[in-house]
């Protein structure tokens, strides 16, 4: 008895606060550390396992990553021409490489995550996220600056760029302009996709329609699609995805989602054609005006 | 200043609890009461304007209602034969009535609502939300049992049968098992549809699961339809539909959809398609199982 009350009596909840709501988890703090980035903090949360924070906003949890991992990969990797090399910047919990390494094809990411300290935790504490990612000699991490990669990187170097980066402020805010797009743009194969999260249409209306516009600007085609992330503000989440001749990234090919639909979650082919065609009439308004 | 600093210290954060989470917004109740059923909490937020608590649990706001009231309304009134003779089981609140109301071709409402308070509260400190519904001739309301309201229906009567009641505990508990689906089943007339809110597959998997199988051993057709409502438990909501000889929720007609889309929020044919396709893989496959 004594030991669960002093269980029960060390859970706290932890809030993440946005435009006067807050979502949040009960359980208890692991760790808190501040790199020169941000602060991060590591979560014990009795629903939803361990889990991550960056400045107090929710990134992600063990047992509620595959809604947010799986609807930025698959839309992207069952589509595009080739899936041999891939980049993904951010991602430093692991979760979107591991989506990628399921794919027998891919023969090398590199992921360039600019917080070393968050791989480092993700890696110690949050295993289940990453899995056997962190062991996968395909998986080449480089812990820099993302926008200067993309501005180095080879014409024609990628056959997917994905953006699995946290809100555009802090260390993300140049991960979602003209200029970076145009520089992903640039460094794609052809037949290639560019992915991103879009934030919520609801609570970040206006940040999600300038992604859309931005890659419509860049890209010859770039659509949303509409999924649920509990964790995070709203709960209702957007990914976007731009490629450059045709919308390849509405027409998954069949042997891809052969080799990985068995084990996704929430992701399906089904599930996707909805997740696009599901675009709230406000938002679909706005993007016409 | 002290005027400014006095609002602020009133203000406090109404939660929902479930599963050790919580969705709270920030702002200030503005009463309370007990009804025969429920308590009823009227509260006003800073995000969504006012809104209406039962037993402490999000129902609605007057800012963020469509996301809910138009899903649930509008699959079922663009698609039914006709849409002359509506039942309503719960809406309280009267946005659903209201949305309903949008099409001319509706002659008569019965809302049979259990809690005349929520009534009476709806219609006096959030008018937003059933608007002019209550003034129309259309909409007879009767506080009454909606079970036994459907018990004693004639066969074929009513062209629609909408149930927004709360979750199953409390007053909405009978009204999602086999027996009261039978029954409205036989009420509808031919060319009828039926439509519920089905919970969240997140945060109530079972009961949304056991919602879609029970509509499906009593309907010939049924299928739950996804979207987001950032006020209950998780976000992601599903609604669901039924029907006798095909699944006619799927196909609105043209000329409802005409008369309705320039002034919906979320809904329009388009979002309607891809939500009825958006099912997550996990339940998709536990309703084949």
């Amino acid at each position: 008895m004594n030991n669960k009350k002093q269980q029960l009596d060390c859970l706290e909840w932890i809030d993440e606060y946005l435009n006067d709501a807050r979502f949040g988890l009960r359980g208890k703090i692991l760790l808190e550390e501040v790199s020169p980035y941000q602060r991060i903090t590591i979560f014990e949360s009795i629903l939803y396992g361990k889990g991550l924070l960056l400045d107090g906003c929710w990134m992600t949890t063990e047992l509620q990553e595959k809604h947010y991992h799986e609807c930025l990969v698959h839309p992207a990797l069952t589509s595009a021409k080739e899936i041999k090399k891939i980049l993904i910047i951010g991602g430093g919990d692991g979760g979107t490489a591991r989506e990628c390494l399921r794919y027998e094809s891919l023969e090398h990411i590199d992921m360039v995550e600019i917080d070393g300290l968050v791989v480092e935790l993700s890696q110690k504490h949050l295993p289940l996220i990453g899995g056997s990612a962190w062991n996968d000699h395909r998986l080449n991490i480089h812990i820099q600056d993302g926008i200067n990669w993309v501005d180095k990187a080879a014409t024609n170097s990628y056959d997917v760029v994905i953006v699995d980066g946290s809100d555009p402020t802090g260390p993300a805010q140049g991960l979602f302009n003209k200029q970076f797009f145009e520089q992903c743009s640039r460094i794609l194969r052809p037949g290639g996709i560019f992915a991103t999260q879009s934030e919520s249409p609801e609570a970040f209306k206006q940040v999600h329609i300038a992604i859309i516009r931005t890659l419509r600007e860049v890209f010859n085609f770039a659509d949303p699609l509409y999924g649920s992330v509990p964790i995070y503000p709203s709960g209702w989440w957007s990914w976007s995805f731009a490629s450059a001749k045709e919308p390849r990234y509405l027409n998954p090919l069949l042997h891809r989602v052969q080799e990985i639909s068995a084990k996704c979650e929430v992701w399906s082919a089904r599930w996707q054609k909805g997740a696009f065609e599901a675009i709230p009439a406000f938002i679909e308004r706005e993007l016409k005006a």
